[in-house]
């Protein structure tokens, strides 16, 4: 490295916030490869969020839910069990995966796609914002629920600890954006709500449209910016 | 209009290449209002084109795409006629609107979440860049096609007319960003293809996934930019 470019790098790194942010020694924040943030991009297909009750009035008294995959984030996983989701007019989706552990409010998640095949008009919300938000049934192999509202399409959003919030000069709540470059169908995502706490590992979270209008799949490269380095330029 | 923003006003204009791009006196390029381009952002659900051979093994002898519904560009329309899309391991989309006028290739244009459930893998390109596609079957009420190849994830584009072009600084074949604000999901689509001609009328193609990704039907404003107004900015 010439050092022209040492002192590029190191300018970077102190706009970035990274010597902020450099952990004391020894220490690896959670998710962090080589000491840096480590980008994971993934994919939320349709899914749903139960409570303890409605477990056990869908899959049976006394049931829990099976951990069947761990997901990316410490402590949360991809069940065994699955549930139907049913709309009005009778439209369904027979097979929509149940997420755990179980929480305080059961939630349905799903892409705009799903919700205009099962004709539910669901609104953009962050997970928990539940209010006012359209209802559906919820069919498992031993009941059926009711389910006044929960039904949304996630909002995209990003996971990260505090580390990864220096690293990038961001804090809980602010919004960020993705870069995702992929032949003939690059796309860049704003509106990320930043949700930080200590331990979660650095993943942005698209639903099942946002990952196939840019092909995640065949990504050539993705980048998080804040969102304030937006540009202002028209053409 | 103070001063200062008539000249402003003129610099815009002479920018955005209005000033050259003016139309003779009493000319009204094609979907052009007030003197003006009027952008239409459009989305292309599946469907497909047929040749006209194919049309009468679907539909039978002598049969005729039948125009139901006008599309934006003149002298294009959605069929009366649908077709059942037969994908491997037998999974199927039971009703894939046809587009006519007739065509010299049969293509079906899927977005990259029905080809996801079809099971076929679509791949990213322009209309009529078929070579290596995947096939399909169709089936229709009077017979069944084996199509070789034509199965493509439709690449977005922007049809345009040449005053349009000059309007936006851009010639056939350059590429164009979309830049959609939607409440909590707006998204900028890199990548679009101008596909311009005498006749056309501006107006972006983005598919069912692109389309849910920014939820253009809640966006509040919509701008097409010359792809290398694009920023350098990186945080």
């Amino acid at each position: 490295m010439t050092n022209q470019s040492v002192i590029e790098s190191l300018v970077r790194q102190a706009v970035r916030g990274v010597l902020q942010a450099t952990p004391a020694a020894g220490v690896q924040p959670p998710g962090w490869v080589d000491g840096k943030p480590n980008l994971r991009v993934s994919i939320s297909a349709r899914h749903c969020h139960l409570t303890d009750e409605h477990v056990e009035i869908l899959f049976g008294k006394g049931a829990k839910l099976e951990p069947e995959k761990p997901l990316y984030q410490d402590g949360f996983y991809a069940a065994a069990q699955t549930v139907m989701v049913v709309g009005p007019r009778r439209r369904m989706l027979p097979s929509v995966r149940v997420l755990g552990p179980t929480r305080s409010h059961s939630q349905v998640e799903l892409a705009l796609t799903d919700s205009i095949s099962l004709g539910i008009d669901a609104p953009t919300r962050h997970s928990g914002d539940i209010d006012g938000t359209p209802g559906c049934v919820l069919v498992g192999p031993a009941g059926t629920v009711q389910l006044e509202r929960g039904v949304i399409r996630a909002a995209r959003h990003v996971h990260m600890n505090l580390h990864d919030c220096q690293y990038y000069g961001v804090e809980n709540g602010d919004l960020m954006k993705l870069v995702v470059k992929s032949p003939a169908c690059s796309v860049t995502f704003d509106d990320l709500l930043v949700r930080a706490d200590e331990a979660a590992k650095l993943e942005v979270h698209i639903d099942t449209d946002e990952g196939n209008a840019c092909n995640l799949e065949a990504a050539e490269q993705v980048e998080l910016q804040k969102q304030t380095d937006s540009c202002k330029c028209h053409g």
